[in-house]
């Protein structure tokens, strides 16, 4: 299994995240679709996860909170378009920043031994996105990622 | 009343526009949110327009058909921000290239005479915002804009 590339072109508003993992694209859709599954996965280890609500669904809406020792970061979007085993397009706003929002877009590419996922996120200018890399965005990325492949170790 | 502005910065995926009204920001929320008036002022005059849905509140989605003798035109997407009279953001996808999805923002700005207009809209790649252009969207949004004026002249 490969580590987690990150691509932030520079002067563009977009980040490339690729990432493959030793499952198909059925059991990788199974798990990143599911509520249930949400709070073990996305964003870094040393934050508490909250999940209000994660609909999976054209039109569902979603809203989580992550918590440290300095407070709290609260988090919510849309789901776009949800095409089993192939694609999710949602919206993406961290409600300290309200009204930037970014569209976010997730692929699942079978492979030879795998799949390969890839998330391609759109901000709503340069400055926002580099702001978020600015925040740790990178790092909250990769260990989202390595949880990610933890969980399906576990999970099959 | 001046006319519409587009901006199309070289090298980017932004599409700006600007247009100024003669109407207070909660009249034009009024009638750019109201699925009753959707198909007197979305896109160019000579296109047919039926709209399925168009369901203006957080998660809600939209779908309208434009036709000619060429034939149909679908376009979907779904709300993530609805704030009265303030802005919206909503996602916006040409169902003839699926996947191609932008974010679009519209917000109301009052001026001294009226409202101010601007939507943003982000497109996916550089490449899929110029293909849009080539298709013709400047005069789709510049009679998108006229037909709006008429309506707020009309509506009141």
């Amino acid at each position: 299994m490969s580590g987690t590339t990150i691509n932030t072109p520079a002067g563009t508003p977009f980040v490339e995240v690729t990432r493959e993992f030793d499952a198909t694209p059925a059991q990788l859709f199974k798990i990143v679709s599911d509520p249930d599954l949400a709070a073990q996965w996305m964003g870094p280890r040393n934050l508490a996860m909250t999940v209000e609500k994660y609909d999976v669904r054209p039109g569902g809406t979603y809203r989580y909170i992550h918590r440290d020792d300095n407070g709290e970061y609260a988090f919510r979007g849309v789901f776009h378009t949800v095409e089993q085993d192939k694609q999710i397009i949602q919206t993406f706003e961290w409600e300290g920043a309200p009204g930037e929002v970014c569209l976010e877009k997730m692929t699942f590419e079978p492979t030879e031994s795998g799949v390969r996922l890839h998330q391609q996120s759109v901000f709503s200018s340069v400055e926002s996105r580099d702001q978020m890399i600015e925040y740790g965005m990178e790092y909250g990325v990769r260990d989202s990622m390595d949880r990610l492949a933890e969980l399906i170790a576990k999970e099959g």
